[in-house]
């Protein structure tokens, strides 16, 4: 399998294009907005796009009426539009309920979140399970509102619907899955997950033309109640996934950040400690806790799957996150390159993995003979170029697999994988069999 | 189980007093020292007192013969006593002979002990199993003393008669057993070990009204030899200990310490290390070593208890160990109080700790629904108070007890048992029997 | 067993000899310089020369053809020998094919090695399997050649012939070997590994006398191709190697440097590394790598066998590494006496092992009665001197080796084993047969 190709192409900008062109969608997690959302993407990849009925039980929840907003303002005394939904929909608190009143300040105060400590932002509230409604505005504007009678509108309808998500299948050699996995409930907000709902789709695309060994199934759902109903339509499909990532906030300059799988050891967590330990830059790397994206669901103990979460910034960990400044302006094509470049990576390795079998155990084999090896004997470094070869002889003894093989001595996976192959090309390794 | 109310109360004032009243007797490891000790304890508890006789064989060792000390003196030549047994009890090496005898200074020097490097302070010496008699006094007197003849006399007796400990037992729900052991064979040493006897019967006390999982066992018994004769005498019922700690120096300022059972990773030692490092003390944690108090025989390797040692400062790394200066002036009612209270801590975490599993599995449940959950979505850290609730439910899997969680979480015990308790009124939680 | 004697003797300085004796001879992996050498060892002690034929199959080796050198010199346009093969035998590069015939400086430069950094030194160079010559030489020399006609002998051959090493076999009360091996393929350089040949020599001698456990087999053979063919002709014996160390460079003053086997946890590793630990050096431990001396057959992953590598300096990480500089100036009695104690003291370590139950398992035995413990108790450090027999007592449950022992009680195996003795005689330990 290669995904190199992709990396050579200008990966980062077609990111970042896609995700500029979905990042002023009003999405929750029901309605039009969703549904849009994926309608974009289905130009890219052959998506299925999947409605489950409001009311439908899956697991512990229930699918809740779908929302949707066509507009929303706050007018004051003369008349003008204070707030607009249509300059930002971060503007309205989610799943608002519709209402049309005259009201005092005070009042109105009971229906406003802002951020005092960052009082140029607009903050992103929801209320998905409590109905609510209120607006989002920056502090300062807050503190200029003057005491007078002011009318909202919130021209919203909390009905009888679906919840709506995107699923794509790229079949690989076997049925065994990788999940790719990223939320598609958050209005405007390019890091947290525009970058990951663009970045998936762009590695769909591109796998779209490749063998693999894993089949990849990419889900684009709304978070939590999203990934709950994949879950609980699709039980028996769990078992076929191996390795998974949840995917977001790619796009910023932060991190990389991995958090491991409940599991904590799975090959997905060692396949991706190895990628971020070789990209040049520096990862943090995080043990799993039950707070964060879906890997709380794939994670819950139920299913326990191998799924990790990959992230640039940490969520929550910096100022930007769930305001308006997760605009355009904090994700960059450079940033969005680079995080596909890990993710592909952590794929090579989970592709290119294996167990093999040195067919000379006892005692090296003779790589000079087979021109394998430095001939001038004596040289301080000679034996540098060799080591690969060293090592994979030295541990394949059928217990080692080419992952603990490039950890324990410390070598690109790559060096490791290209090596097997010549060696094996050379009759000095053998596969091991359902390894 | 509740021990919290003694906390309220003055818990660390009530061991003080208890402690200077026991503070004057000449304990050793035999003789009416312990039985007068034992006798106070008494007023408080109900202490069985229990006479083993002299002779009897107790796993390698034999109950030695008694003794006991009615007065002690050295006179210099003009009759002037120099050194007074009823001054202080340390001033006569315990289990010393009797004698009276007029002799050099010469002569005398041969039976008398100082420290050189603390030229103020009495040291504390015994010789239990070797016959001989010395006194013991300050340097700077030993390099007073004139060249003239002096008269000395210990009426002492070391005769058949009896070792005595005292014994209590808290029965709780079941018949498993938690040992709580101090040694009663000092004698005027207020750290070593009056703050361990009184600390004990202070929560033996307080325990009577509590209704307890396990049944809470009070040995307070002479060093080496009473936990043998214990032991001895109880083979039977070692199988029933599932918890011990052995008591000593619990009233001065340093530490705490706590000396790890040699199992290492014995509930104890976890829910020890666990209360420790919630104390906002600075607690230092050592492995198990061989030699210190009666842990020794607990967990020599045909009984092997989990039985670990909490101190506060270390036995033998302060200068006023076994020396006059382990007065009543250096110990403190608040470490007292503050040793009570780890132990209590450490008990609680033993009392509450249990296995539990997730009613609801497969993803998370819906808190929210239930009224757990902060209704506001989006709030940046809304989900800090809900992480204990999130990590219980994601690691009661049946394999992870509340303490493997609160380890795991980082939480104090506390809040995961509260926690689980809501979750298991609200069925989200079930308890694993056997578990 | 006891190798004590031999330390008091000027071990050093007897391997010392025996190095400088051995240092001018041209060692090459087959020829007459090999069996010089072993006829200088067969002078100590009993040592079977074997002569395997050229082209015997060995392995995934095939045994090559045998070389050997009578002169090599270098002239220049007046006659005079600029180079010459008598006054350093690394100025002809291992296996060179003969050649006599006059060329220009542009061609003499294509057989010419130097070390450009390294100005001064000669280099060694070998080209065991491809068939070349060259000579070597320092990089002024080479420098100052002047643009003119060369006349170059080289008056070697290599022709079928045998194969040479040498191998010696202590026997002890067991079967089970203890293997000890070195090269003895390398030229005049004195570290690598005259050192080792000269060790291990005067080890065997000193052996002789001694009854040991374990059998010890010493071989010395020529790298890589010598260790292959023993292994070859061996393969039944392989299976009674139950610890072994290969030797190289122990006469410089750098590290002691020990490399684990690729088991990492052989009992040789712990021994060794605890014979580093208590010998007061720097030592460096460094896990398993499949790059080195012969450790890399004898941990070839089909034979697996638990053997370690001790040098004092790494090699190549030092300048003086494959260069005319390593010669008898870089070696020291000192440095090969102390390598000499950590051998034994490793060897003491095997040799004493063993495994003990407590006969009084329960409670501590009553050392005082038997005049085994400190009579005088509150000593402060009356303990630290029994510190031994507790953790022995405390420890010999039938599941730890003196080993562990000392391991965990941070002694030293001596202590350990002699205090272990002593408790044997008064009937408080038992050997566990087969342990």
């Amino acid at each position: 399998m290669s995904l190199e190709k992709p990396v050579i192409d200008d990966v980062g900008a077609e990111i970042f294009a896609l995700a500029a062109r979905i990042y002023p969608i009003c999405r929750s997690i029901t309605g039009n907005g969703v549904r849009q959302t994926l309608r974009e993407i289905a130009a890219h990849i052959a998506l299925d796009i999947h409605e489950v009925p409001t009311g439908t039980p899956v697991l512990d929840w229930t699918v809740p009426r779908e929302w949707n907003i066509r507009d929303a303002w706050i007018r004051n005394a003369r008349g003008e539009k204070i707030v607009d939904f249509s300059r930002s929909n971060l503007h309205v608190m989610s799943y608002s309920v519709p209402v049309q009143q005259q009201m005092s300040l005070a009042e109105l105060k009971q229906h406003i979140y802002t951020l005092p400590d960052q009082p140029d932002l607009i903050p992103y509230r929801t209320s998905y399970y409590a109905e609510n409604w209120a607006f989002c505005m920056s502090h300062r504007q807050f503190e200029a509102l003057r005491d007078e009678t002011y009318e909202v509108l919130i021209d919203s309808s909390l009905t009888e619907g679906h919840l709506t998500y995107g699923e794509y299948l790229h079949k690989g050699e076997t049925s065994d899955e990788f999940l790719l996995s990223a939320h598609v409930c958050h209005p405007s907000l390019a890091n947290d997950n525009c970058s990951g709902i663009a970045l998936l789709t762009q590695l769909a695309k591109r796998l779209a033309g490749v063998r693999t060994r894993y089949s990849y199934r990419f889900l684009l759902a709304p978070g939590t109640i999203g990934a709950i109903t994949w879950l609980a339509r699709n039980e028996d499909k769990v078992g076929s996934i191996k390795h998974g990532l949840v995917v977001s906030m790619l796009g910023d300059r932060g991190g990389p950040t991995y958090k491991k799988s409940r599991r904590g050891n799975a090959e997905i967590d060692r396949a991706m400690v190895h990628a971020l330990n070789q990209s040049g830059l520096s990862p943090a790397i995080e043990d799993f806790s039950p707070y964060g994206y879906d890997e709380r669901q794939y994670c819950s103990p139920g299913f326990n799957l191998p799924v990790g979460l990959l992230q640039r910034s940490k969520f929550g960990a910096i100022p930007e996150y769930h305001t308006s400044a997760d605009n355009l302006d904090f994700i960059s094509p450079q940033a969005l390159g680079e995080s596909y470049r890990l993710i592909t990576d952590a794929i090579g390795v989970i592709e290119g993995n294996g167990v093999f079998r040195n067919t000379v155990a006892k005692g090296e084999p003779q790589l000079g003979r087979r021109g394998l090896y430095g001939a001038i004997g004596g040289e301080k470094n000679a034996a540098a170029a060799n080591m690969a070869m060293l090592w994979i002889l030295n541990l394949s003894d059928g217990e080692h697999s080419l992952l603990d093989i490039a950890e324990r001595a410390k070598l690109p996976f790559a060096v490791v994988k290209r090596t097997t192959e010549l060696l094996a090309k050379h009759d000095l390794l053998k596969p091991v069999a359902g390894a």
